[in-house]
């Protein structure tokens, strides 16, 4: 059950976190590519440092929005969104090319990723850029009782996919987020989050009713950008044995 | 004696030119990279067009400057423009990779070009970037008499060169462009610009003074960004043989 | 009945039409302000253009999206709505003041106008940017049948309205815009579309059913981005008796 | 003797500074208008802030650089300059219309304030631009022992001079400052930024040297941009007296 994590997120003189603190405790990086965040500069530091640390470094394309952090859907035709998230993986790789390490993988980011697993026209563009690429690269989705739907939709694009979970939200018993909006839905307590993360490692979670439900999930979702959180992905690193 | 022309330059909305009229008389095109023009769809676009025409495809990176269109000199510390260059090759790589073809040399675009030229800091951190993108891309500089020592520069990086010469500029005795601020820099009339290709196919070009240097060009620089431009092209192509 | 019409929406080295073309022939510019299109200099000689021919002038803010020129919904929320709305009409403002003229009325641009018409959210934001401006600048609206309604609410905000028709659009018995994937939704012949303005002129309009519907507009919406356009244009303001 | 401090220099999702714990201790905050940082929505919350605190507000416009933060000199056309101060001034106007506040002065940031200082044809664009705004909008310049050659320069334009000084930065025996490169640049100890205030606030600076020059401020520059530095402001506010 490896850690994925946003990074790479700053622009020019903007800096959310030192990213020397949270590196070594990941296993994956999701590192922005130059549209919602990521200027060549900075990318080119997340990427040396994760290589450093021995962090797997995934493509995390987003929609062109820096002042809204690629966290406002854009009403995107299918072509445009196929082109700007190869342009993306085609950016990072060549940075990574340059500190001698390869893109490993590709998960989109905020709206886009939202738009994504809610649309499958967007799902079907960003397969088609994936696909287009090159090098197999698999693509990051969200576990979802779908898997399997999804599976067989990117089996048609020749994309594996890998499938993340989130270790501090809350799941519906049918296996979806709860919305942000609802109470409850953003687990804040340590103890809670810990608990999640060894249940998704069995291959389940206590859904917000309290039933358990299953949820196959090759990676979760961790987050960086503060210290809080980073204290949190060191305290999920012991309970997965993974220290 | 290849014919080079900078395409690609549109952004979203706004086109240049229709380059099915321009890429059928080209060998080469240098494509914008989305820094001072070319967004994923169009730079895709030309992509296609260009490995349809048999048309070779460098990446023309730039300043990032859309409002100024690359032409205006930005002061970029080194490792800025290394991985700004970067950046920009690796996004055509995928739109070109999506397309069944691939980027074949690098050439510098307008402010970032003439500062290559004359700031041997600028041309090393672009060597830097073109040698750390892989693929063992040339990089395409203006012919002037110092070719050897930008060869014995461009060896440190073991970068290849490729040396243009330009149709429509008047040379100065010392080969070097006279300034466009100049009476008679540019060359208006078609049967001297003519002139002076053939001239260039014998490595050879005649100076604002009368007197004739040698200047060994690869390729020879022309533009599609008009009608005029494009019904140029066409005669120079068959000044030289090529039709 | 004026003419109103976009202009000032080239970028840089981008230009979509010689605006000296079009400018004499109407009655109000929507101008650019740098979201969708318009960088200062192009926008200041549109400006410039629009005072020598006595042209009302129109701040034409957009959702920020040069790339897709502000075309694409994006989903903004209405403190950013309105926020951008403000920056937009005042940066237009203060090179109209440079010009010795000034902005006489908001017209929003695109996705923008479309939200706006069909999520009272996204009106209200506007609306309370067009207030906060000051100086009593009028909203330009599209009319439809709920002219009313809109009235009232812009009222709340103190916010005079203007309406627009379009010389060009076909209309559906309820007063809207046919959807444009539809056939026949666009007027191409020159005679419908001058018969059209005439009807708008005298407060109705026939939809696509050949009814006959009232529709109560201050302006008509032409297009002046290209050389087709333009001819038309100088045949409404004929048909208008304006010449 | 004022206190002026850049702020409103986040952008979107990126913050610099929590700028309630500064905006009580300024008397003048330069707020960026959107090209080197500043977004509308933050823009409005540092003039909201601003108001609230008594504190004046300044125009901040910088070159188009925001992954550079508008820190690199880019070399621009006199009429662009021109055109982008204005867009910047006019936009942050609009945004102080709406929080019931106006624009009280202008200070160029960044490169286009270094330009400006060593480039009188870069002034005058700006001069242009300010005194084109309308109005009577002061200019704030680097205080050095040109000061008169300046008020001539901005008279022709019509244009009143502010003056400001710096408290963390060695001046020469010739009243420039030290430049950043050479050691002891930038003062780090209290002790010497308080003593440099209060001879500042005398009209008297003590430069590299030893000597004692002459220094006409009516403003000091302090940074709030990090913890330290607004510890420092307040303390620099009391050796004022200000408090």
């Amino acid at each position: 059950m490896k850690l994925n994590c946003d990074l790479g997120e700053g622009f020019g003189n903007w800096q959310l976190v030192d990213e020397r603190t949270v590196m070594p405790h990941i296993d994956m990086a999701n590192i922005a590519c130059g549209f919602h965040a990521g200027d060549p500069v900075g990318i080119r530091h997340s990427v040396r440092l994760a290589r450093e640390c021995g962090v797997q470094i995934g493509a995390h394309p987003a929609y062109p929005d820096l002042v809204g952090f690629g966290r406002r859907s854009m009403d995107c035709a299918p072509e445009e969104i196929t082109a700007m998230v190869l342009y993306q993986i085609g950016a990072l790789r060549a940075l990574c090319a340059a500190e001698n390490t390869h893109v490993e993988y590709v998960k989109p980011h905020g709206a886009l990723y939202n738009d994504m697993m809610r649309n499958d026209a967007v799902l079907r563009a960003i397969l088609e850029a994936v696909a287009g690429a090159g090098g197999q690269l698999p693509l990051m989705l969200m576990a979802t009782p779908r898997d399997d739907d999804y599976r067989k939709l990117a089996a048609e694009y020749s994309v594996p996919l890998l499938f993340e979970a989130f270790a501090d939200r809350r799941y519906t018993p049918e296996g979806r987020l709860q919305p942000r909006s609802e109470a409850g839905a953003v687990l804040h307590d340590a103890g809670e989050i810990l608990q999640q993360v060894r249940d998704l490692q069995r291959g389940q979670v206590t859904a917000s009713d309290g039933s358990v439900i299953a949820l196959a999930a090759d990676s979760v979702c961790v987050h960086g950008d503060n210290p809080q959180g980073v204290a949190t992905i060191v305290e999920i690193r012991r309970a997965l044995g993974k220290d």
